[in-house]
């Protein structure tokens, strides 16, 4: 059986894309919910996860004596385990395009990522107002995220690459945060996020951080209270 | 035949990954180099590379009609695309292990990377020290590099899982920045710094990009000329 190593469902996007994803494809494991402090090194959060990985950071994906941490290596794992699960696309093309994609998200997408913390809980529209106006950077990404999810959508698909894929789960946090800070986006991404919120690995998620009594003060630059 | 866009090669890292890779697996390709300017809009660099990639960014490697962009979905595709060269490891636990690495690295050290941008040419030995005195998030993102590699080096082995493999050439950028800001290192690291550097993939790269001799400006945050 599988042991996923997780932080708070409200705040750990990282984490969300693992839990999806085992979710999603019906995968069974054991979850381990750390919850976030202050990182400190002789912090609980700290001190959990470094029984488990040097690595010292949410998702960890244990597997008998195989550990992954990172959430796109534990994707790529789990895609190489279940070979009769289309984690990945089965068509090479779509398959490099879904890699593409999830691979940038995984390195990218600074500005969105750093002026929008996930905070599945929150509504933050007000403050998505101000940053959308004073940060022309995230605006950038906001665009190019909706130029390349527009070109895979365009045809009606219902997920990026037709049936759900690793892909959705990497930016099913982007959906909350698009969500949360209510930033402006089109028709076309609105739709989307309607699929992504409505589909039930991501439902499960979302209504379980939505029970989470937990404020996490660094996760919060916005808010003082949950 | 592949075809694989880079930047330039004494500044391009994300490039040098997968160029380095190409050449470590003896893999043909055709190479398309794309002078780094200050990536504006209506620069040459982004009119180029927008011609081959929505995503504007270097590298890319197109096979026919498929483009991939972004280094770790480059990696995973021509890791596919020759199931008889191990690019990735061979055994199960060890590829978990260098996905794991990889992906950390592709998503991660942002400390290092932002204090450190890659420069091959340049000796910036005294603005490694200034910058290894007062920054603490570099001196714990070398702190954490050494102890991956040194979980692994260990043993005697020569490159990380043995033989070298993707996380060899995802390492490889980092390899060069240590060196040109001579921080502080171990004696592991070292001899696995020279080893990388020893090796006729980074080698070439190495003398490719000692050959040139465009200075850009946006890169050369401690220079003022080539
Ligand atoms: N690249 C890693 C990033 C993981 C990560 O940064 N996780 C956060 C929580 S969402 C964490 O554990 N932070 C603790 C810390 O930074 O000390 C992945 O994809 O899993
Ligand atoms: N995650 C991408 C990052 C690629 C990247 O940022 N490349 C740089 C050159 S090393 C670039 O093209 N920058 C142009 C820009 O940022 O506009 C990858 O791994 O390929």
């Amino acid at each position: 059986m599988l042991s996923l190593y997780i932080g708070n469902k409200n705040y750990s996007s990282w984490s969300m894309r693992a839990g999806v994803l085992l979710d999603a494809f019906a995968v069974p494991y054991t979850e381990h919910a750390l919850a976030f402090d202050d990182f400190s090194a002789d912090g609980a959060f700290k001190q959990n996860i470094g029984k488990v990985s040097a690595a010292g950071k949410v998702p960890v994906l244990v597997d008998g004596d195989i550990t992954v941490w990172d959430s796109l290596a534990i994707a790529e794992y789990v895609a190489e385990s279940f070979p009769d699960k289309a984690l990945w696309p089965r068509d090479k093309a779509a398959r490099a395009h879904a890699r593409a994609i999830s691979a940038e998200m995984h390195s990218g997408f600074n500005a969105l990522r750093n002026a929008c913390p996930m905070n599945i809980d929150a509504d933050l529209a007000a403050i998505g107002q101000t940053l959308w106006q004073e940060n022309a950077a995230l605006r950038a990404d906001v665009a190019y995220l909706e130029s390349v999810w527009g070109k895979l959508l365009a045809d009606g698909r219902e997920y990026l690459f037709g049936e759900f894929c690793i892909a959705d789960a990497f930016y099913a946090p982007v959906v909350t945060r698009l969500k949360s800070y209510a930033l402006p986006v089109n028709e076309l991404t609105l739709a989307y996020m309607a699929r992504i919120q409505a589909h039930p690995a991501v439902d499960k998620w979302v209504q379980a951080a939505l029970q989470e009594q937990t404020f996490v003060a660094v996760d919060e630059p916005y808010r003082q209270h949950r």
